[in-house]
């Protein structure tokens, strides 16, 4: 049998996952656990970079980011769920390669760039300009071969490539270059139409909602305004819920499309289509996470047991790297 | 007995330690343990930041300063000297400084801006311009009350203040405002008179040098170039004999000047005296280093030693710094 190869993946915690995750991500990263070695890292340190002036709800995102992730599929006997903040050995690493990484091609990282605009970020952070540089880190460190993301997010692994390049060259080459494992990623707009799902926008569901809370939403959701009777002739292009119906109902999505067109379907009705199939997908999720409803210290022992599981390889890259840099004076690396 | 106020101080290891360090900062050490509870950091992982390039005498140069600090009669029972790459926890609190510490700022820093353009940076790197960041961590993470430094270093504290300050507010106080112990830091120039001593101009005398090596060097130093003859009347302030009589023989420095002047004193014997009295300061180091020298496994010892001592205090710090952000998700900090 040959050694899986290693993915790394991972979010910042900051609230309940909702569809727009899983359809994004998610349900990507259940299917690749079977033929990865999967670690998934829960980015509480950089949540920070945009959040540390309210760090209070990291703890409880964090949790319900874990719970959420056991929910959706995520199998913890096969994957390695773990905590940033825990693997100080990240920093560690992050440093050496600050040391010869340029602070103008941070500053022209297009995705740095266009997120600190989102921010409104007149004046940078030095921790959110680097982080680029600790997601280089988060990578390599677990010796990662593929990082599965979406189109925005390539830059960030060009240049983790390159860093990694230049310590194998300056040093020792004992980092693996990590290469973008893209997928085509389904942007999963509002349920108002008006933007990605958010939660502080309350247009979206989330994997956690009730039967009933799906319904109540869908129900709300944007469609043609100018249907009023279930037989004038529809525009399914401007409907949500046709779009949803895209994503999670395939199989009907033409004959929607038809019978809307045509006048032969009401909103009322095709809304509940949706709810159905909607709901369809977050049974087994409802039910995967009663377990843990019912026994939290279950998130918390398979957050522990992941994160140890995780110190154990950083702190062995660890071991190579300040061996690599020539700082292994005591000849001790492996007491630490 | 009140407890000691704590001091940090330490240096990057870049080679072996001479006279202009010894009198610019080494004796001030030596006099400050008894007062005070010192801490000596060897700042190896931020002599990287100008020196990434070529790691490989880290080593060396650690092993070299250590045993120079403990001839020049740092005392390892009352002073802790301790190797910053050993202790990740730097870092990691780096890390959280990094997000509230606005890049403008640091690219503003007189100090930073002075040295890039010392070393000739374009471009800077990431590492070079967060070092005061980092500085700011190893100070705060000993909770060191005060910085021995001149007066360039100004800049450096007050940030760490500003740092430290804006942590305790968004946090918790759990750290200490470092102040400045700003002490008159004379410059010594090389024997050249050119510049400060420096080990690549070959100007200078180490700590280590033998009887001999001094006698030699001083032979060579620059004097006033208009005395042939002994009965030539010498300017000595365009001496740099003199200058180093004003700094290791400051008892007869009125009486050389006088016989300088008046050529009463031929430059041959003033340079011997001057020899004598740095051998004389030498001596006492030379007779500490020979334990040293015969047991390098000592240097070690005492490393380690101290270095475990550090771990220990930026240990529990980080508990404290943990808590505060709100990651100690676990409860379980005080088993790391
Ligand atoms: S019938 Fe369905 S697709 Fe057509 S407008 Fe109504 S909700 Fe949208
Ligand atoms: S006598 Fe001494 S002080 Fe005067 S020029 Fe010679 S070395 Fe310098």
């Amino acid at each position: 049998m040959t050694k899986k190869k290693r993915i790394l993946t991972g979010d910042r915690p900051t609230g309940k996952l909702h569809l727009g995750h899983y359809v994004g991500s998610l349900a990507n990263r259940v299917k690749l656990q079977e033929k990865y070695d999967s670690y998934i890292i829960i980015a509480d340190v950089q949540a920070l970079t945009t959040n540390f002036e309210k760090p209070e709800n990291l703890s409880r995102d964090m949790f319900q980011i874990a719970e959420d992730y056991l929910a959706a599929g995520i199998d913890p006997e096969v994957s390695t769920i773990f905590v940033q903040s825990k693997l100080p050995e990240i920093h560690e690493l992050t440093m050496y390669y600050s040391m010869f990484t340029s602070v103008n091609v941070l500053r022209h990282n297009p995705t740095v760039k266009s997120e600190a605009q989102q921010h409104g970020f007149n004046d940078m952070t030095y921790g959110f300009l680097g982080y680029p540089v600790s997601q280089a880190a988060d990578i390599s460190i677990f010796k990662a071969h593929l990082v599965p993301v979406g189109e925005d997010q390539i830059p960030h692994i060009e240049l983790a490539r390159k860093i990694v390049r230049r310590f194998n060259d300056l040093y020792k080459p004992v980092l693996i270059e990590p290469e973008a494992l893209i997928g085509e990623v389904p942007r999963l707009l509002g349920l108002d139409g008006k933007a990605k799902m958010s939660k502080s926008l309350n247009n979206c569901i989330f994997l956690e909602d009730e039967p009933a809370d799906v319904e109540a939403k869908v129900k709300e959701a944007v469609t043609d305004p100018a249907r009023i009777r279930k037989t004038d002739p529809g525009h399914p292009d401007i409907c949500m819920v046709y779009s949803y119906h895209q994503v999670f109902n395939r199989n009907e999505v033409k004959e929607i499309e038809q019978a809307c067109r045509q006048g032969e379907i009401g909103c009322v009705q095709c809304k509940k289509k949706l709810s159905g199939h909607i709901n369809n997908l977050l049974e087994p999720m409802r039910e995967r996470r009663i377990k843990y409803k019912q026994n939290p210290g279950l998130v918390k022992d398979i957050l522990m047991e992941g994160t140890r599981k995780a110190q154990g390889v950083a702190q062995e890259t660890m071991q190579e790297v300040r061996e690599a840099v020539g700082i292994d004076y005591f000849g001790e690396n492996r007491r630490r």
